[in-house]
């Protein structure tokens, strides 16, 4: 292979599950394939990293359109969003999913890290303060925490409602339980004993 | 999501076995990551059209290099090969994979297509006379069909065999049978026939 192949090869296998032979699979379909799709490709990621930032208020992925300097994300600029109600989640992927329902007509808060003793992530990492202080200036009423059903999620999901009853704002919590089409019969035990204890009168 | 966003997901899309939610963890992925990688890689790409090209002589990638005008590739180009085997591929993707196996000496000539019925290949558009044309000009002693054992595979090695026939050369065809490490419990009907079959003496 050539040099340049070899170093697509190399960047492409970089990718998240994506090892040499899917990198191989990729260029090959690529050079196949129309040259304006590789161009075209080529052109938004070269410029990735100038285009898109982090949103200044919540985290979520802004895009820095000239002569703008502040990053606001679309969500946080969208003035029929109800500001009183913010959704706390651990990474992008999470907002973008819980977008993907639009059942949730608030705002969002990316902490960017869950609590994980096994990684060495401290509670003095978690951005617990910052949050504090956008329920204090805003005036929320209601904090959803929406970090996942996972033990690191769960620990931080603690810590961020024990910090936050020291202000009078509602702290909610996402239901865990039997996911929808999914079979009790294959449900870990876990699960099945958080769809128990978060049973509702019907 | 920002347009930008959602053209690199539509373009990330397009490679093959990538949907849009893969396309997004790539996206994010890269967004997360450290920004060189997304801006060489999006150089690469840009100019990927422009510097890779198909070898003259037998379908093999081939780096333009300026100022050089004619594209032949590495294997070609190299003096230690032996000019006189030639192993006939159906795509580049086999001809790598043959590479790495490193016991071939020869040179390739990449078919670009196989015969198919079903999706209305005839002979008239496998290239042939090219091939033959080759075999003739370079003094070509032996040509190891190496199409896949598929259906398609083996009719366009049976229509390269006949072709050929009229030409003083040797004509083989690379073994099919159970693969290394596998399993003959597990082996299909026919794989394991042509194992029987192509048995040798030992």
């Amino acid at each position: 292979m050539f040099p340049k192949l070899r170093r697509i090869t190399s960047l492409l296998s970089r990718l998240p599950g994506v090892g040499e032979k899917t990198a191989q699979r990729y260029l090959l379909h690529m050079l196949a394939g129309d040259p304006e799709v590789a161009r075209a490709l080529g052109e938004e990621l070269r410029s990735l990293h100038e285009h898109v930032t982090s949103c200044e208020r919540c985290g979520n992925l802004a895009e820095l359109v000239p002569p703008e300097v502040r990053a606001i994300c679309t969500i946080c600029l969208d003035s029929r969003r109800d500001a009183r109600l913010v959704c706390v989640v651990a990474r992008v992927q999470d907002l973008l999913a819980i977008e993907r329902a639009t059942s949730m007509r608030g705002t969002y808060f990316v902490l960017g890290k869950l609590l994980s003793p096994l990684e060495g992530t401290g509670p003095d990492q978690i951005p617990t303060a910052r949050l504090l202080a956008r329920v204090r200036a805003e005036g929320i009423t209601e904090v959803i925490l929406a970090t996942p059903p996972s033990v690191d999620g769960e620990a931080t999901a603690l810590l961020l409602r024990q910090e936050l009853q020291q202000l009078e704002v509602r702290v909610t919590r996402i239901a865990s339980g039997v996911p929808h089409g999914g079979d009790l019969e294959f449900a870990d035990p876990i699960t099945m004993g958080r769809a128990l204890e978060g049973r509702n009168a019907m």
